[in-house]
């Protein structure tokens, strides 16, 4: 009989979104009548920019004529005009990366699980806490041991490294989800430094470069030194250009990045990286390609950008509020979430189980993603602009009673 | 430091179609002037359907209005209306698939490399040779042992179970890539047998389903008494409707399959598969899963139908020719790969290479796919019916010299 990868039985149930999910589906089923806000998962609600829903549509035309018909790509990593787009759009915020350190995938989710078949299971991983689940699950999922670096109040939610811990890869990530905290330049050299003297390599999440603001908060970690040496970084369309149901992302592995084998051979893990790839990924959708392209166009960037205006309007909507009510939080700004503090000293679900029975209103509970969630809670500014305000009303209405 | 995953380094260094890449690059490089057809990778040219362009350009224009806009799937495992479709399929051909046993990805290799996921890296995996490489790839990655069961010219390249042999997963694709032969439901039901006495499960590709003529050839595994009990089912729109660069196909996991985990608790596969989705993937671009339930309404099978009845006109030029040639194969029949003893009793890669140089015709080396396919040869039926006849021409003018 096959056995089955026991280190599965060992994690939460469900994935923390699908939890919600069912609590949400309760309710309503429930309460059909309550009109429900969603400010939970992190998904965008704007629709996609127009140029890009037209490239889209010129792909698609492209596959049906068997002249510009696209099969299976050559390399899976994604076409050249994708990645170049990609590289140009790192050039616009001063950030050197070639177009072949560039792999196109279907959405930082995917490479940020399926990166962890390549190390071995007994690499120490660590982790800040808290953090968005995948970080977590699929490492405990191939059986390593996790460690955790806290992120709190005392440190903004923005945990620094500890010099006396030794680990082997790093999750970091910048806008962070779900604190909504940001590392400066200056914090990213220690972490580089730290990775350094370690030995480790970082694996950085840089989906939601897009809604950074301040001068000093780098976009990229390769806008600092040294990181080529040392980092990966994963980035997404979803949170961009609003493609979390088109899936588009990128992942960036430098040419110089290596790690000596057992036998002291140096491996090149964007080889290896490759490798992984060509037996498990056939790349993403052409016409998606010539969607994610469209959206590096000047055209393209001034539509979205708009997009993330109205989405940072909303933070800060949320932020006066929160300021009004006289509750701490990190993010709302260079970050789509606000990471509160439960009022009157309530734990995260409870104030979820609340929020959604007396205001409608759904947030994501801080326990779900760590220890040092418990007690704080996530809201999204992802939102419909009077839905959010509404939402904020509810609020302030429900604390006040 | 890291440790890498060594098992990779015990793995060819390329995935076989990109050494082919290389080589054809190579050869056109040097010979600009040469006018290379190819049957090499199993890939198709036939453009996509009309009816499914205009779902997916429908869809895309969904996704460009906040009204109809798409955002992440509830679930992850496909849209409703696109498990309905593909389990209509099913109850086209006579097999009872419910839509909540499906779940849609994006292409069939995906899932084929992902599921050793969920298993234990201690399960014996049993798998025919010659083989599709990511089967014994991906199960080497994990470092499983991998034990093989020969499919050979005796045999018809159908290799049926020896009674002796113990192991817990096994892998069967019919009609085969790359041998092109097919199993009997007489066959498919003796492989049921074995498993259910080893308490074994089946991971079945059916990718080349839609190539199936003969009436006794089951198009799936669940065709056959008992199969939902140690079975799993991986299928794809690669083949059947030309969607090799859209990329969606569909896994079949039914409820009733569970395994025994080691603290006696039994374990639902379709559950530890859901959580390993849940952290690992984000479901197929809504636009991709528009474009594929068009491809099962009345209009789309009609056309999808017309462009396989033209790979198959192809696969009988092939064949046909290789009858006037005397020379031996399987497939063709209810199947798009024609499986060839190369001529002179030259190995694989030797018939390649005269092949490629002689006719400028590119072909897949059987060495490739595993001990057993040294001195076989593949040919697709994918490409265009002139350049079909003429690679034949160009092979019987080699032939003759």
């Amino acid at each position: 009989m096959p056995s089955v990868n026991e280190n599965f039985l060992k994690l939460e149930k469900n994935y923390l979104f699908i939890n919600i999910a069912k609590k949400v589906n309760a309710f309503t089923s429930a309460h059909p009548e309550a009109d429900v806000i969603r400010m939970g998962i992190g998904d965008v609600t704007l629709p996609i920019a127009k140029c890009v829903v037209y490239a889209m549509k010129k792909g698609a035309d492209e596959m049906g004529v068997k002249e510009t018909f696209k099969g299976y790509e050559d390399s899976g990593a994604g076409y050249d005009f994708l990645k170049e787009a990609v590289s140009g759009y790192y050039k616009s915020f001063g950030v050197d990366v070639p177009a072949d350190d560039i792999r196109i995938n279907d959405g930082a989710k995917s490479d940020c699980g399926n990166i962890v078949d390549i190390f071995g299971d007994d690499n120490v991983v660590l982790i800040t806490d808290p953090a968005y689940p995948v970080y977590v699950d699929t490492n405990l999922m191939s059986g390593r041991k996790v460690i955790y670096c806290d992120s709190n109040e005392e440190n903004g939610f923005a945990a620094m490294p500890d010099e006396n811990v030794k680990c082997d890869l790093i999750y970091l990530c910048s806008p962070n989800n779900p604190t909504g905290s940001v590392y400066t330049k200056e914090q990213l050299k220690v972490w580089i430094e730290y990775a350094k003297k370690n030995n480790a390599i970082i694996i950085y999440d840089s989906a939601y470069e897009a809604f950074i603001t301040d001068e000093n908060v780098p976009r990229s970690i390769f806008a600092v030194e040294g990181a080529k040496e040392c980092a990966i970084e994963m980035c997404s369309l979803s949170k961009t250009a609003g493609f979390t149901g088109m899936r588009c992302g990128y992942t960036v592995i430098p040419k110089e990045l290596t790690v000596t084998a057992s036998d002291g051979t140096e491996v090149s893990i964007s080889q290896l990286w490759g490798r992984r790839e060509g037996s498990k990924f056939n790349g993403v959708s052409y016409p998606v390609q010539c969607a994610a392209a469209a959206v590096f166009t000047p055209e393209g960037l001034k539509q979205t950008r708009e997009n993330i205006e109205y989405y940072q309007n909303n933070a800060r909507t949320i932020a006066n509020t929160l300021d009004e009510l006289g509750i701490k939080y990190t993010g709302g700004k260079n970050s789509p979430y606000i990471w509160l503090k439960c009022p009157n000293g309530m734990g995260s679900w409870e104030f979820f189980d609340l929020l959604l029975e007396k205001a409608g209103v759904v947030g994501t509970p801080g326990a779900g993603f760590g220890k040092n969630g418990e007690g704080w809670f996530r809201l999204t500014a992802f939102g419909d602009k009077d839905r959010t305000a509404e939402a904020m009303e509810r609020l302030k209405k429900l604390l006040s009673e």
